[in-house]
């Protein structure tokens, strides 16, 4: 069945130079017969390596060389400008993703990916098969090359000498660039534009020297203050591809140059960037757009990891064939029918790597890319594994300790001078923010739940003190401390069942604290720190769900007492306003009128009795009284209006759900459009401390006398029957002491729990901590700063989740210039001490800010209380599958573990841990409520009991399985992976997103 | 360079047997190097046309044959089951789009493009090029296809039938099959997992007949009953596709078999359907997951509308493999490091049409598709040429209406008829509401702006008999009359000015009425409706962007009003309750004390006087009077309560605002992803009504006496000053009806932009409606309604844009059937009189709803109303731009305009709208106010010379110009067109979007 024509084709002589267009077509079929045969030769049919494979394999090979430098590619092709005259215009770029020109939108189009016609692929492979190809090439300026070009093009000859002047015309033609002018440009272009009405379309091209209309020697003023340059990647190099249409040729003239030491070609890039590569591609008019395909096909090319290195090692047309083979051979196809082939896509998440694809060629032994692309297991499980080695018993008394300390010493002076970095005074700022609201916040509410024993002073103070010395000498010290919401829930609990007893508060609580700190000492020499790698997500999911509950729980309960505290009138008649009064009347009137209801008569009569020793009760002014005096006299209220207090409640809830709000609107401000990402930023960081300032104006505004944060004026305690330190005994009994032991126990549960969690995500390999984590060191101090805060009287302090991961975030470092299109790079982030010191010597010094702070409605923290516990709801996976629940199929993301864990063992696995979650919230709200954190550590055993229900398989999606055991689960995967070929199907990027998304935020 | 080998093997002949490895290898290399030299032959090489594209040319050419039936594919994989026996398991199907299995989470994936290596499809070439074709293939079962396919690939032999008896032994294995459980068993599966624990992953495979491992003869009774078969289109066909990897193979055994008369293999595919294509693969063992690929190749092509066709119609090995070529020619390709492969593609929302590509075919030169995609202008301008004819000017006197008369008069039987549809009874509902809420909130508002004149029962009945009137005569049954914004502000006006110069309201605004019902007439007889051509999107954003401001403003302004009667006591004082009073003393003590400062005293004592008259002044009980008593009796308050009214603005504000943020959020919980569709579509339709109830049960549960709406609890009009039948004369001087025409002018030109624009948007090519529009017949019916309510004293009607959309959504026919990831196509409106005829009479028969009405609180609707300013803002393009100023170019979303206009040009005509809005509002502030419409229709010449200032290109994109001028650009787009290559590029799908945006909502 093979066409004779072929046959024949194949036979005929290559030095048969008579019949250019049939030698040619011969010698492509062949060159294209090999991409195929290779393509073959890997698959079904038989499994040899093909020579393309072999050769490239080679030329990566060769490691010894230095790296190639990244490349700036620009297509520019042949036009027409105004004047009719023939012009180069830059149409599209690349430096990872392409961009290209929208013409009549003078802009740069978003960074998409290229996607090519097959077609065109093709087409370059014979272009590159039939040109002229010259490799380190040595010339001296642009002219030159093109002269050497176009010699080698185009034969010597009498005719041939008009044609070649003709290209050089051609090529010699101004190139247009379109330079992004800065913004300012733009608004006065805007406002010129009125007037200058339609010549504007021909404004830019006016920009290029326009006397003549060669190519300029030197690069123009415009090109040198390109601010594109900044994205480019530092040392990159240019690779020119210039495609056109002219009428004088016959055939194609094709050249692709890459220069001996790359240089400055004049104006000819958009930036003047040392140009190595040079691809020429002029041909005869025709009907479709192939010329400007094939440019885009060259340099997609180019921008390819691999095919660059080969063409920077190039040395024969075959290499470069070869690379290109071998992209075609990994290249993805979609179907013509399924896929409008003009949509833009946008750049990926997440890119196969390129360290892949070149480790496959230099295994020798190539797996395709759709098969080589399962993941590495410890990409996905590692997020742990890391963090397990500091984490090792060590056996010995304190043994963790003293690693720490030997591990974290060597970096003590480091910790110092490493903060040399202005970024480190924006986090200065930034974290001081988020603590003094966190300090204010959990101050106010812990002050109502105590009834001011530990008020917003005490947390100011108490947070300035734990967290100097924490900063100073801590393992971590990039950790933050602060009031969290566990310990928060405890000390309600403790003062409640304090002043239910009759007990004094702050020594009780004095005993428990030095007793939780002997345990933590204790859990710190015995390296029990180690425990808490058999936290799995679903602990730590129930740990702040149940905690997230608790503060949506009291934010509303809080709201509904003040509504109890202040009702509303809700029969008030605007027309009886004449009819209703609150009147203070002696007591007498009330005993003959209204008392013979009274039941307890004779205890009133008591009470009338010790009124009546108050002296001149006849001589009171009754109505002139105060309410409060009125009481005092034993006067008594009488009418309508004396229940009822107007529009505060109402006021009161319009603060409340306008923070909560507000608050909300403007943390999600980040991700809006409008605004430039910094400004974006910032008013998200400072999204609480904003809304607080808005709700507080607008209390102020309305003016009426909203309950407001109790803040002594000088530097004592919020509670005037308390002082500066807390004596051991005198309040209670002296086996108060030793019952402490009990309450300590449930104290110490929570601490460790709490602290070690954040512990664990900030020590998280996904950070790239080069320091070190301290678990026993960081324990050690939270059980040394726990004595201290106690013998105070001032809140306990552990490590805040969220404020340590803003911290964490505000430090880290990246790559600063990115190619558009690509993100930049994480590289690490600035471990210190001096950031986290002089946040809490701020905190210190703001103690002076207590005449401010009083100005606070108490509704205004209870809203951001809401706002707390609603976002730290949000970052948990249990919430997503609590969704799923109600979401139908159809709709459902597309997330992970969906795709590998049935339906219903989701929904299993969520309805479990809503009955876990019910069960702790029942039992919370009985007497038992002070052993809540025994209960949380009581899901670690309910988490052991799920395998029994569940696959090994599906909880290693559901839920994270612990580092110890990592191993055995790794091996029963590998088995899996290897049994069924579909599973490595998923992308990188999804399994990525599995790692990320724990965040346990109670705070 | 050609390698000797490859020569060598060219010159082989087929016929030597021997070597079947090598011959294959040479012939596939032969056809391959086809492949290659077709896509060459038509690039810039040569011109000709390849002997594929000329093959794929006549079998598409032949149009005279019966449609090919569409295909169910599935891919069907070889798998070792639980007891390690052989099993065919289907991996993934395709109607249009892949679906692939997730094997682990037992379900399918969603629908998304299929992504290919390259390479797969090369193989595929292979396989189709050795293996055995038989076309129209007749046998009884699946076995006899097997027998016929196996003698045919393997050769008789000794060795060979224990071969053969091994093929047939894995080709008869039973086919396990994903068939998706109804939800109902999804959740007893539940509920017995946690008991089944670990055993559920082997249940799916219970369910295919386990007793045998041999397929069945006849369907399953779980295939039968497969749920799937509804997504299947009408009268497909199946195509099964079965890829294995076994031991005892040497080499591919590869079969493509189309049967002559499709047919139901037994339990072969997952849906019985009778199967036409079957596709046999089955080879050695590789280390890649080629075969997956191959049976995915295969599928793809058999689900590519052309290869389909070329299937159907093949007659030689060579149509296939013209078929394949010409799929490679069209294919879409992904660079390596550019695109994860294994990330899967959603179907994008627009695709490009099968026709063009098989049009390509058919005129002979075939033009690339990455070329020949350009968008048809009529396409991208055409939603107003369509209505362009039958606005034509007729030069004759009541031409256009004649002419309406006579378009709709032979579908007036029809237009009953064609309402016999469940679909129009669940219309009816939900346009009902949607009414009844209309003539509730623009009731209520007109209430308050015109003192009850017309209140919410003037509503209800006025909306009952305008609309059952103009869905009886019109021409457009579709739209819905209520009222709209403009004539709301322009009432409000009128009232103002009337109570301004003591007119009587009524009898002045009868005369408007009759004036502008001559003077809409006069524009019926003049067909004057063809002017609405020239209102562009410029004029119709102006006017909806004006008229929603003064909707937001007067949400406000109310709001601050009632703030303002119901002043709140900022200096309250809990403890000063007793203090506080407010009393009523008689006048006398007033003119004592406080009198004296009084300026108009004179005046005051003829007020006295007055009070004087009133008998036993002395003997009434001051302290017992209400307030109002009180001050009827000449008393004064005294005290300084009686200035303030507790709660009320308070609440006020919560409902208000409360109203405001649940519509908005209702009404966005239809792009929510929870529950399923219907379930949130009956919330977003019914959210207006919802938040209504919602915040009149709060305003019920908290008690305050807030204002509410006022409607008479029997059927007399609001106001009890007014009749039902307004006198022409008698309240007014003669006159005043002369002086109605300046008035009567404004209100024409209100009325016929509100009712004509919404007429040309209901009208729109994109709503295919069939019986055509009437826009004079519309008008008349306008004009007899206005009459009609003029003299009842009812508000005035015309088309609401809003519910009017809303019914024509709400009666759309789309086809049922649709496979995964495909839309359903729209198939047109049900264009009927009963659905309207039936809303309307319903709105009548709620008249008795009046005494429900009066618990709905005031700041609910004004709440209600500033939902609707806002949410009209949100769908006009100017908000858009208006954001776009705000965006930095990075975030900018991808706008077609923006790629077509720069963005500064954008920016100026977004600054030229704002001053014109600026200008707008300030003249509306000013005493010009009731020329409001006059300044809206000078929007329309504002556009004429804002042409002075940009181009016609810029404005094409900015602004839709007018259909009459429209032929001229085209022609100047055509030129430009073929001047520049890139502008092709864009996606049809852009352009689509820019036809479907405009909005123009008041109401």
């Amino acid at each position: 069945m093979i066409p004779e024509e072929t046959k024949e084709l194949l036979l005929h002589n290559r030095a048969n130079e008579a019949c250019t267009d049939c030698v040619c077509k011969t010698d492509l079929q062949n060159r294209n017969s090999l991409i195929v045969s290779q393509a073959v030769n890997r698959g079904i049919f038989t499994a040899n390596l093909s020579p393309a494979t072999k050769r490239i394999s080679m030329m990566l090979g060769e490691e010894d060389e230095p790296q190639t430098p990244q490349l700036f590619t620009e297509l520019d092709e042949l036009i027409l400008d105004n004047k009719k005259q023939l012009q180069w215009k830059e149409t599209a770029r690349w430096i990872k993703f392409e961009e290209k020109i929208e013409e009549r939108a003078e802009r740069w189009s978003k960074p998409h990916v290229t996607t090519l016609p097959l077609h065109s692929l093709f087409e370059l492979r014979t272009c590159i098969e039939r040109g002229t190809l010259l490799f380190d090439l040595e010339a001296n300026n642009f002219k030159e090359i093109l002269e050497i070009i176009v010699n080698n093009e185009i034969p010597t000859g009498n005719q041939k000498s008009v044609l070649k002047e003709k290209v050089m015309h051609v090529l010699l033609r101004t190139h247009k660039h379109h330079i992004k002018t800065s913004r300012m440009q733009t608004m006065l272009d805007l406002l010129r534009g009125a007037s200058y009405a339609n010549k504007s379309a021909s404004l830019n091209s006016n920009t290029t020297a326009d006397f003549t209309n060669e190519i300029s020697d030197k690069p123009l003023q415009e090109q040198l203050k390109n601010k594109f340059k900044k994205q480019i990647p530092e040392g990159a190099e240019a690779a020119n591809v210039l495609v056109g249409e002219v009428n004088f040729l016959e055939k194609p003239f094709v050249a692709f140059v890459r220069l001996k030491q790359a240089m400055v070609l004049g104006a000819l890039t958009e930036v003047p960037l040392p140009t190595r590569f040079l691809f020429i591609l002029l041909g005869p008019k025709t009907k479709t757009t192939a010329y400007h395909h094939i440019g885009r096909a060259v340099a997609t090319l180019l921008t390819d990891e691999l095919f660059h290195i080969v063409a920077f090692k190039a040395k024969l047309r075959e290499d470069l064939l070869a690379g290109i083979d071998e992209f075609l051979d990994e290249v993805t196809v979609l179907p013509p029918g399924k896929w409008d082939p003009t949509l833009r896509i946008a750049p990926p998440k997440i890119l196969p790597s390129p360290h892949k694809r070149k480790s496959m060629y230099s295994l020798g032994s190539k797996v395709h890319m759709y098969k080589g692309n399962h993941i590495q297991h410890e990409e996905r499980y590692g997020s742990n594994l890391h963090v397990a080695e500091d984490l090792k018993r060590t056996g010995k008394l304190f043994g963790g300790l003293v690693n720490d300390i030997k591990r974290k010493a060597p970096w003590f002076a480091s910790d110092f001078y490493d903060a040399l970095n202005l970024q480190c005074l924006s986090a200065v700022l930034f974290i001081y923010l988020a603590s003094v609201t966190n300090a204010i916040t959990f101050g106010g509410i812990l002050g109502d739940a105590t009834d001011n024993m530990q008020g917003v002073l005490e947390s100011f103070l108490g947070t300035a003190i734990a967290g100097t010395i924490f900063c100073l000498f801590a393992g971590q010290p990039l950790t933050v401390l602060g009031s969290t919401g566990p310990v928060l829930v405890f000390e309600r609990l403790l003062y409640n069942i304090s002043s239910d007893y009759q007990l004094d508060y702050l020594e009780f609580r004095l005993w428990i604290g030095i007793w939780t700190a002997f345990f933590c000492l204790v859990l710190v020499a015995t390296d029990a720190s180690y425990l808490i790698q058999y936290f799995t997500r679903f602990t730590e999911e129930g740990f702040c769900t149940l905690i997230s509950f608790i503060f949506i729980h009291d934010a509303f309960q809080k709201m509904f007492n003040l509504a109890k505290n202040y009702p509303i009138n809700s029969d008030f008649n605007i027309d009886h306003v004449t009819l209703e009064h609150c009147l203070c009347l002696p007591s007498e009137t009330k005993n003959v009128s209204s008392l013979f209801n009274e039941t307890t008569e004779t205890h009133f009569k008591l009470n009338t009795a010790t009124y009546n020793t108050t002296p001149n009760i006849e001589s009171v002014n009754w109505p002139a009284l105060t309410k409060q005096d009125c009481l005092k006299h034993g006067g008594q209220l009488v009418g309508k209006t004396c229940d009822y207090i107007p529009d505060i409640t109402l006021i009161s809830f319009i603060l409340f759900f306008g923070t909560f709000v507000c608050s909300m609107s403007l943390k999600n401000f980040k991700t809006s459009r409008y605004f430039p990402f910094s400004v974006r930023k910032l008013i998200s960081d400072f999204s609480i401390i904003l809304s607080i300032l808005i709700f507080c104006g607008v209390d102020i505004l309305i003016g009426v006398d909203t309950p407001k944060l109790i803040v002594p004026s000088e530097l004592k305690p919020t509670n005037p029957h308390r002082g500066w330190f807390v004596y051991p005994f005198g309040g209670n009994e002296w086996w108060m002491c030793l019952i402490a032991i009990a309450p300590a126990l449930l104290v110490t549960i929570l601490i460790f729990m709490d602290q070690q969690i954040t512990a664990l995500i900030l020590n998280r390999k996904e950070h790239k901590l080069k320091k070190g984590a301290g678990f026993h060191l960081d324990l050690f101090w939270i059980a040394i700063i726990m004595i201290l805060t106690s013998f105070m009287g001032l809140p306990w302090y552990v490590s805040t989740t969220v404020i340590s991961l803003a911290h964490i975030d505000s430090l880290k470092m990246e790559t600063a210039k990115s190619a558009p299109g690509v993100e930049p790079t994480f590289m690490g982030v600035r471990e210190q001490r001096v950031t986290g010191l002089l946040v809490f010597i701020l905190i210190g010094v703001s103690l002076c800010l207590a005449p401010i702070l009083k100005y606070i409605p108490l509704p205004v923290l209870f809203g951001i209380f809401l706002y707390m516990g609603m976002s730290a709801l949000s970052s948990v996976q249990f919430m997503d599958r609590l969704k799923l629940l109600l979401t139908p199929a159809k709709h459902q993301p597309d997330l992970i573990y969906l795709r590998h864990v049935p339906l219903r063992r989701v929904h299993l696995f969520t309805l479990l841990q809503i009955l876990c979650l019910v069960l702790l919230w029942v039992l919370k709200s009985t007497v038992a409520a002070i052993i809540f954190p025994v209960m949380l550590l009581a899901l670690v055993w309910v988490r052991k009991a799920m395998e029994c229900i569940f696959s090994k398989h599906d909880l290693s999606w559901l839920d994270d399985t612990m580092p110890e055991k990592e191993n055995k689960v790794l091996e029963d995967k590998k088995a899996e992976k290897a049994a069924s070929n579909n599973e490595c199907e998923d992308s990188e990027y999804l399994y990525l997103q599995k790692g990320c998304d724990i965040n346990i935020s109670v705070n």
